[in-house]
């Protein structure tokens, strides 16, 4: 857009309360509306006169049309466009629904809860009109995820395809337990798990998968499934024998434990195996261990290779740690919460060297891909192993499936199901696997940059050598916590922070769309006290 | 609204396109619209001139408001409303947002995936007008859960406030895994969780719970909480050692058996205990079986009675079990996946008696109070003891809690979590404690209705006595699964089938908010061959 474009157009308001706002505009040949988001507000506008020009960005996608009189187009809310008039003169129709106070939409990185009057439950009833104060009340003293300065989780931002997804959900309400509440869903289900073993390397036919509650209860089902396919008759007669052993590195998430305790393995089962300099599991260390539990007689079931920990983001090496299980007859899981969209990436998926040989991988598409929480993938190598796991009778008065719709609830734990692959399916159907890939690799580029930026700053410590998306960062002589805290109080961002033998550190999280170099330099400016 | 009030209102459409519509209405005194929905649209009203009275009706409650020039009322998508002109005359602007095709909203009781080649995953990406049509489609040929001819699932309806709280969610997507990332909600699942034990009737400190995704996991979750209670050491060391034994009615749901094969106790720790004539549980064979299991050197962990089977809608005599678990040291569950919203309502809350001597409840509001899918609770009477079943070490990168804003995250399995117990909150908070009483108190009154009715049919055949929302109805000489597939060919109704040593017999469920008897008899008369 060069400065000419920039002309001005006409607007009138011809209706305009809180709750919408009816705008007629004039334009000229080349009149260019700035490129603008409408906070939580739907857009549509409907061509009066002439012709245009609508640009429409999400962060993973640029999407251009050409508009003539009649046509509306609708912004998807938490979308930017622009609108460029073609034609000698134009008018248009400006429909915007609901005007969201913008410093309610903001947040505070600093949450603060309600005062739990307000959020109490009463005998009575609340009217709409008090229940949507309600909420913006909470709105405004939450914390912003929609926000490039929102570093806290490994998610951020807000994708237009989640808030479609989440509300044509609630419309239809069709639960994942069979195929015929919800034909197409359930078919959308299985196209994503396809596509995601596709994705892997696995074999046609043996790919396999369910979607899960988050990626602990992906990990969980992990090991659900290796001592299903090792020890069958357990499932009956349960696990009493001798000690199952799992094994992941000191890095791993905790969810693993979580997952021993509650299977009836004990949190003992969990070896955690040392891991190298640069926060990968060292697999000599990993070896010996499975020596010393075969020694003792015990049965080393499981290997768990993390892909992207959640404070470094370190890969383990998959690919030895596939050579080992294969020498020990171990399961090898890979848990890519945070790192498995590197599939999707020709640039980087070497970060996952070896993954088509593992048995089992956790994918969750709501940290980096944007999907809505939660949208987590149990993927099985193992076709008919995850129905084997967990079908048991008693089901009857509910499935009543055949070989051509199949009743994917038989593979879960749950029965009523939320279709927790719909905004991951909604994302990657409108984007495409070429621009997921391409979303990765921008990301990693920031990264390069950041890094570049981090090491020019004489107050600033670059922790380890960034793998992925985390960056560790501190501040000489400042304590991170506080800093942290600072950065909260000030309305700044929210990142987290966990802790070496050198003390606490700062980690950011480059995972929303639109997050540039400014956005990193503001958060580091304001923690190394540099006006900006 | 008497017929005088019928005046006629002058309607003059200011713009109208797919996305939106603009209407401006002339009043005069006593004028009113009809009683009507919008589909799935949003409907927004602003007085221009006079003043008028509006009336919004969800199924569970009424709301009236005054408005005057300048105001604006908006429908919530999914309820009805009416409006009436109080002044000689009036005028107003409507907007409606977006008119989806009536035909498309309908959808199909014998719903239909889209061709897979559509639902496919590709390269290249897929503009927004285009997923526009293709969720469409997708709604189009699914099955409509929001009509009160849906009788399929435990559920059936949606309501406004569900609608609403998943959008707010998904415009906010905080995890429930801290405080910190959502203060507000994080104190909006505690006060769920204490308004519900203090209505189960558990003492104040002694009432705790956790939302999990669904019923099945609650009643994993107790099974666990019962283990780790009786045998704490178990948690390092895992379930080795003498066999546990869970204690379910026939009718029981088959989630019992995931559970036990899932925590490493194998499908055999479940026993089936017998059913009386009204599909109870039969209490002396109960004691027998303990008295075996003990004689076997195996342990009675847990009795579930359930409150609402799947099929009969059977409540099992919790009192009574009561008494037998505090003779043997079981820990006594209620599984209220179905039958738990009686603890609203004075008058049917005798079915649930004794469950406050009940260890851990399962709730789940998804099903009768039409919360989103899921918001399921499980409720426990020992503080603390979730913590203890699932708190492990290692997510020091995550939680930072305090005293006063405490980690919820730790007392689950998942760690990223959505925010489950906010529709029921929302729900909850609209409509009040009295009205999701009055609301059972309906169901409960069209049930007798719909009885009578029935046992009028010469060609019908009611099964049992019914104990709550459940109709087991069959036509006399026709195959009960014909007929369920002709309801649904014809698009008339998708109700359950399930069968008893008779042969197969359909099931009502009596759950949609708008649900009369009229909807029965047009069910039962299309299947009974009836024209109407």
């Amino acid at each position: 857009m060069t400065e000419n474009d920039q002309k001005n157009y006409e607007r009138t308001v011809l209706f305009a309360c809180k709750q919408f706002e009816v705008v007629r505009c004039r334009w000229t040949e080349g009149s260019t509306s700035p490129l603008h988001g409408h906070a939580w507000s739907q857009c549509h506008v409907l061509i009066e006169e002439g012709t245009f020009e609508n640009r429409i960005e999400t962060g993973f996608k640029v999407e251009t049309s050409r508009l003539s009189v009649g046509q509306v187009i609708s912004t998807p809310v938490a979308a930017r466009h622009e609108i460029k008039c073609l034609s000698p003169t134009g008018s248009s129709v400006h429909v915007y629904v609901p005007k969201i106070d913008p410093v309610t939409a903001q947040g505070q990185f600093l949450g603060q809860a309600l005062n739990s009057e307000v959020l109490q439950l009463q005998e009575g009833s609340t009217t709409f009109p008090e229940l949507e104060s309600l909420l913006s009340r909470i709105r405004a003293t939450s914390v912003p995820a929609h926000s490039p300065f929102f570093m806290n989780q490994l998610f951020s931002g807000i994708t237009p395809e989640a808030l479609m997804a989440d509300s044509f959900l609630a419309e239809t309400k069709a639960t994942a337990a069979t195929s015929e509440a919800g034909p197409s869903f359930a078919q959308i289900e299985s196209e994503v798990i396809e596509k995601l073993g596709a994705l892997i390397g696995w074999e046609s036919g043996s790919r396999d998968g369910i979607t899960v509650p988050g990626g602990s209860a992906a990990n969980f089902m992990a090991i659900h499934c290796a001592r299903q396919k090792r020890f069958p008759e357990f499932k009956t007669r349960g696990n009493y024998g001798r000690p199952l052993r799992v094994f992941v590195s000191k890095a791993a998430h905790y969810s693993f434990k979580k997952a021993c305790v509650a299977l009836g393995l004990g949190s003992e089962a969990v070896v955690e195996i040392g891991v190298d300099e640069q926060d990968r599991m060292w697999v000599p260390e990993l070896e010996r261990a499975i020596q010393e539990t075969i020694r003792r007689d015990e049965i080393p079931l499981l290997v768990a290779a993390t892909a992207g920990t959640t404070v470094a983001g370190a890969f383990d090496p998959s690919d030895l740690l596939a050579d080992v299980c294969e020498r020990y007859g171990c399961w090898l899981h890979v848990d890519g919460a945070w790192g498995g969209p590197v599939l999707f990436s020709q640039k980087h998926r070497a970060l996952l060297k070896g993954i088509e040989r593992a048995d089992s991988m956790t994918f969750d598409a709501h940290k980096l891909l944007g999907a809505s929480l939660t949208s987590s993938f149990f993927l099985c190598r193992h076709m008919g192993l995850l129905y084997d796991a967990n079908d048991v009778s008693g089901g009857e008065y509910l499935f009543h499936d055949s070989k051509s719709a199949p009743d994917r609830g038989k593979m879960s734990w749950q029965c009523g199901r939320k279709h927790d692959a719909f905004s991951f399916w909604l994302n990657w159907k409108s984007n495409g696997s070429r621009a997921l890939g391409d979303f990765v690799d921008r990301k990693m580029e920031l990264r390069e940059k950041s890094v570049e930026w981090i090491l020019a700053q004489p107050n600033l410590e670059l922790l380890g050598e960034p793998h992925f998306l985390n960056l560790m960062v501190r501040v000489r002589s400042r304590d991170s916590l506080v800093l942290r805290e600072e950065l909260r109080k000030d309305n700044i961002a929210m990142v987290n922070y966990s802790k070496d033998k050198n003390g606490t550190f700062l980690r950011l999280i480059l995972a929303h769309p639109d997050l540039e170099l400014t956005h990193i330099q503001k958060i580091l400016n304001a923690a190394q006290g540099v006006e900006t």
